[in-house]
């Protein structure tokens, strides 16, 4: 199934950040593609994963990048599509990453998530997704059904312990 | 006719920040509404707005918030729509806001753009109609053209005066 | 007996806060109770144990979360009791929740303690019932005397050693 | 009428703060008191105001401070009454001082509001008071639901002006 | 005659760090020109600019923006040559842009100065254009000298006034 | 023979970060004793200790402290000699604690090291003594020539090392 | 009279910092001098201006300097005599300042003060000369004295118009 | 073979850092040489090591320091030669050496790359000498596309284990 959604990792040693995200499109079914390319080495990469997805169906992208991270925001000058941008913590607690991901000029927004949360740049790329698809409307509402259902067996858990 | 996206002001103060959002929906045409709620103050209020514009067709949400910024986050816990947060910088240079936004834990994604850019905010929630209209996606790609042309412009005035 | 103070844990995986929390309740002999509720997952909950609670006779709550940090703030928007905050070390060194936590707007203020300090919590939630309860009040005393005892042995003890 | 509250103002140059949580006590009909005096400058004043407070009757303190904002935590290392810190912006956009109210060790918490809201730490105070009498708490509900109507209206002026 | 050193400005807005930059240019005789061109709104340009300029000569680049600031990473992406970043304070002193120069990922450093230091910037340019250019060293060492010597007049002056 | 530098130590807990300024007084032959007492906590305590101090002949006092980190400035209060202050990293790096040393109002300064510096406290306190005392001066030059020649050494090992 | 402290300023535009130091020492009677060189700028002349001070018998160095402030520093690595910092608020607040004073290796102490407080860095400056100077340290007492009742005047002042 | 570049190291500790530079000049055969001397400890070592570094050639400066990081920009002070700061991680995530490299006046920068990239700094310097050296560059383009193969084929290695 073609992908509507492309993950680029910032750089390989990132790679958890990017699971987390891929195990929620996997849990949604909603098809995706990984590709690793960073913003300033492998540029004209980038640009060509952007143009290819777009023209291949790409609908959202997320942009997981640590540092200067100025991936997302590359990937949002090269398409019209929403960009999700997933700041990584490699230094100073991850503060420049989300700084340079959600920091970003006019008309360039990348929408930014919190630092290492692959998994909510994934949900709300599916929320986007959502908008227009019934299916994945119902399938977001179930996953954080069970979430919250999970969380609360966890909590009861809890609970009765301490008694 | 009826509203695409819903803003949601936290408070009055921050009414320039709303404004500048506006000004892009009119822009490009897109119908939405504007409502004044305080996560804190007025929380029940909070999630009539979110539940009566889901019902009424809502499919995005802007939520606008200085200081402890919660009201995007409360938005996002109403509805599977996304959720877009603009912080307003109200004390400490607006980093509580950029915190309160973005650090969401999962599965209540806030997708956060810059410190007091309302503007990017609501190009952001247009990228989102985007996805599936195709006269949206057409007026982002002109706004954007006709953006570039201005800077364009005022550029070559600059060098044309520094010569 | 009936719980004077609530304490409302945001994640199970900050128990070990409520933890100090609730050692300094056993020993002040305030009755309380646990719950584990998130502000934006399980948000509907939320207000239902505040509501319950105050019907209860809840006269504090204790709101101890990590992250954006919003439970304490939508506790104070569900009831006019005081409601303690409880900021949590998860990204950041815990300033994301500090800031989330006390710069809360008027009039729903969040009294906050340190970065992970449930036991300051609990001691502060125990100073606002000993306003009006001598037997709260002379146990405060009492576990503050004791615990500057220990802490008086502790330093002749280092002041021996190194002599 | 004895002063059931105590605020003590590190500077008198951070008056305007003060002020503010003067507005809500006149409001709200708790009789209080106003010291200033600096955790440093006049140490053993302090000290002699938090007694003589106590003997008289005070059941809450407010300290207001900026810079390094000790005052809070002076007040509190001298009684078991429940202390409330309000962090003034001095230098730093007042982060030095928000963190020397909150980042207090066991066990001498400080309930820390935000920065420059002296109107917040009025509004706790008198929480803490309406916990055992109901006619504080009755004001309380008062005056936070005239505020929600007053924010109502400006509201609908907003809104009604955009339109 | 031809430029050694290409400005790129990220937007007009901050023209005055570009002028600090271009009267050190004209004080040390360097030729130099001036662009304005976004990172991530004119991207394209961005890029022939580079590409341009160093066929045209140009040996060292200044790259000046605010904010998310991708613009000094952009060209270091597309070039072999040196590039020096100046960060511009737009939002939150400007740490946002320092961070987003400095935290550069390897191989692609940007070599970043002060924030708003666009005359820093050129100087160091200067030194690299230098290490191979006996004149242009020369006048550095001048202007350090003329600088070094306003400083002792405008400082014998201040002593002069005290006494 | 009597103490001329008081080391104060705000918790047992952070006694390796007294131990460093107590190598320094072992080498220099200053004698010095050590109290272990929180500013919030034996808040009498403190008093006594440097009352007691003073007329003992103590001429210069170090506070070492973390979190809020009063101590230094208790101590600054109840005494006209010098107050070093040694800022220790419980928390968020120690930024708490630094700004609570450094930040002090006039006129009760508080010098401030770095964060757990307690051997920069030590030396500091010891250039006070040598002010007026040859020997110790002497004996800090000789310390200071004989650790850059142990640096010497080792650097010299790592050149040998890598060539 | 021969200065017995010596305040060397980074910049002339930090000038009032400076005044604030110099009005206290008028007032304590202390002869002291004050130039201006910067630690980068005119890096020879801070070297011999410390050389020839500390020849004619000045005790205690006070360096005064905004962002990288390495002035202290320098001053430092050059006497035995004990320096005091006084960071500048140039950029972001004044931390940059605040952190290049402090953060310094061993055994290389800077005492800093806070953040513009010359008045601060003078007094401490003050108390060191006290430790063995009865007569500054009498007049030390004096000037917190008067300052500490000059404080009361204003605030009793406060509080009877409030009344 | 005379060295190109001077690498000083203020502190032995901070070897790994220097490392990655030297591995970089290894692969580019660029010779260097490598000086541990800190800014304060042996200051005069310092100023020495760039008066003699100049008149052998040398044409770039590496300074390798944490915390107030004053080396590069001594270095700087001392010749007209460029200087590379690279700031190291000894506390507060290293921003503290950060800001005290990049945060220099005019006119005197330092260019800073990030926080512990020695190979960056390394890689920087290598840019500055290829802007006259051909062949230099023929190796930085080398280095940079070997490199750039390298991450394309882990990266195709974590594409192909994910299917």
């Amino acid at each position: 199934m073609k992908p509507k959604v492309m993950i680029v990792l910032g750089s390989g040693t990132d790679y958890t950040i990017a699971e987390k995200a891929m195990n929620i499109f996997e849990e949604l079914k909603i098809p995706y593609d990984l590709k690793v390319a960073s913003a300033h080495r492998t540029h004209e990469k980038v640009k060509n994963i952007v143009l290819d997805s777009v023209k291949n169906g790409v609908e959202v992208f997320i942009g997981i990048a640590g540092l200067s991270a100025h991936l997302p925001g590359i990937i949002a000058a090269n398409t019209h599509r929403p960009v999700v941008g997933v700041p990584v913590d490699v230094k100073i607690g991850g503060l420049d990453a989300l700084f340079a991901c959600s920091q970003m000029p006019f008309p360039v927004p990348v929408a930014t998530v919190g630092i290492d949360r692959g998994e909510n740049g994934a949900l709300f790329a599916a929320q986007i997704l959502g908008t227009y698809n019934q299916k994945i409307r119902a399938r977001i509402i179930k996953l954080r059904e069970g979430y919250y259902e999970k969380v609360e067996r966890d909590e009861s858990h809890i609970i009765t312990n301490i008694q």
